[in-house]
């Protein structure tokens, strides 16, 4: 992933602005590091699949990580969650202010498909890629999730329908991640079969997040963390001991799955995921 | 443009919410209607150049209308302009709450990607589309105005400077409008010259919106007017009457330009223009 991160500060978006606040926001977020979870898992698909589309792959993982960083940037507004804390620094918020919060957000959430449509791929696999994100990263998928999440605070949901939250939320970009990896490799059966291991991968990475906000620190998550009281998280709804039997049942599932996966998609989707599958341990 | 609203009434965005604010909400502004001016631009262009291609280009035209419209909804949120009405009706934030205003406007920004990478064209023009969309509404475009015109409230810009603004904030959705026309018409090299006629006509349309603002009543407007005293407006930096002067230079040379197209397109922009071009005076 070094190779993805210099791939990124190479590409940090430009604005030719009058005025310096803009610009240095707009890179700010980008530049604090992060997981860079979703980039790992679409260039882990398209090593695997072909390491010769590892170069033009890297502008499809920045679109995806320029949206996340986008709802990211949103989600932590005072209307939203309020949350002071991201990536271990300050939210762009407190650093700025809600005005550029809001626009930085908007511009990043924009500039993923110009990403995209700049790409160096054929126009069909822009149009592709374009589908894919939008789709799961729009109003029928993590902007959804947050709309749920936001109504229902205070409002104890159904194991259900914290389900459908969370698919929508999280697991829906995670799961497009994949999914774009290996359609950046051609292979649509296998896209497909991506896709519903990352809406699980997805599931499982938040019931891991809801625990560690109750098990962690705020230092060691680089988060706020004990902040959920009145949302619907897996261990508010089903306490801590059943949210862990869920993300032990989760976790076997994803790696038996796994195990099926042929030779290289395997070795190279392992280091990157056993680490996660296993992190609420 | 009937059956462009009948259009955008059939398209309207569907979300799967279990909520039901968030469906209605995401609906909301684009039912209120509005004067629909981007979307009469391009489909006058088409209409003009290759009028078999009408029914396709409402796809694009709605795109921008999509684009357009979570523009509006997020200027409006208290942390920016905070406004309260909005195509003569209450702001989505005043209707429901800064959540709703937030998330909508983001969905609907991404949406208007997707309608795009699911229009009828071929890739090619898809991808032409997308860029053209994504890089004049984005972070060198619309969303770059918006943030000149936040960080300088308060701080009076020279002229020059106020052009600036304008051109990104308005003009350049605006002069994509048009150039989006002529591409999916293939006309390439017209797609230049209508941009930079539209880049114009964008400056006059923001000057014109300067001086109704000071002229207008609010139920007039549709808008809270007489709300610019802080904003860098070209009425606040250069006077009613220099502006006025501005808008009337600006209106003569876009109707000796107007002259210079050839006749069909000219008899198709001209009862969308003139009514424009001069509703100042």
């Amino acid at each position: 992933m070094q190779k993805f991160e210099a791939f990124l500060l190479d590409n940090l978006p430009i604005s030719a602005s009058i005025h310096p606040v803009y610009e240095d926001a707009l890179q700010e977020m980008l530049k604090a590091g992060g997981k860079r979870f979703r980039p790992a898992l679409l260039l882990g698909v398209v090593k695997a699949l072909n390491p010769l589309m590892l170069e033009s792959a890297r502008h499809a993982a920045y679109a995806i990580e320029l949206l996340h960083t986008y709802s990211l940037i949103h989600d932590d507004l005072p209307a939203m969650d309020d949350s002071p804390l991201r990536r271990g620094k300050p939210t762009l918020h407190m650093v700025y202010d809600e005005v550029t919060a809001i626009l930085v957000g908007d511009a990043l959430n924009t500039y993923s498909f110009e990403v995209l449509s700049d790409a160096p791929f054929s126009d069909a696999m822009k149009v592709k890629l374009i589908r894919e994100l939008s789709s799961n990263g729009g109003l029928n998928g993590m902007v959804l999730g947050q709309a749920i999440d936001c109504y229902f605070e205070n409002k104890p949901l159904q194991i259900e329908d914290i389900k459908t939250l969370h698919t929508n939320k999280t697991a829906k970009l995670i799961a497009a991640s994949m999914k774009m990896g290996a359609i950046i490799c051609g292979d649509e059966e296998l896209s497909e079969k991506l896709y519903e291991f990352g809406i699980k991968l997805g599931l499982l990475f938040q019931i891991q997040d809801d625990i560690l906000d109750v098990t962690q620190s705020s230092e060691e998550a680089g988060k706020l963390t004990n902040n959920d009281e009145n949302k619907n998280s897996f261990v508010t709804i089903l306490g801590l001991d059943e949210a862990m039997k869920e993300a032990n049942s989760l976790a076997d599932e994803l790696t038996l799955e796994m195990q099926s996966f042929d030779e290289s998609l395997h070795s190279e989707l392992s280091p990157i995921l056993t680490k996660y599958i296993n992190r609420h341990k």
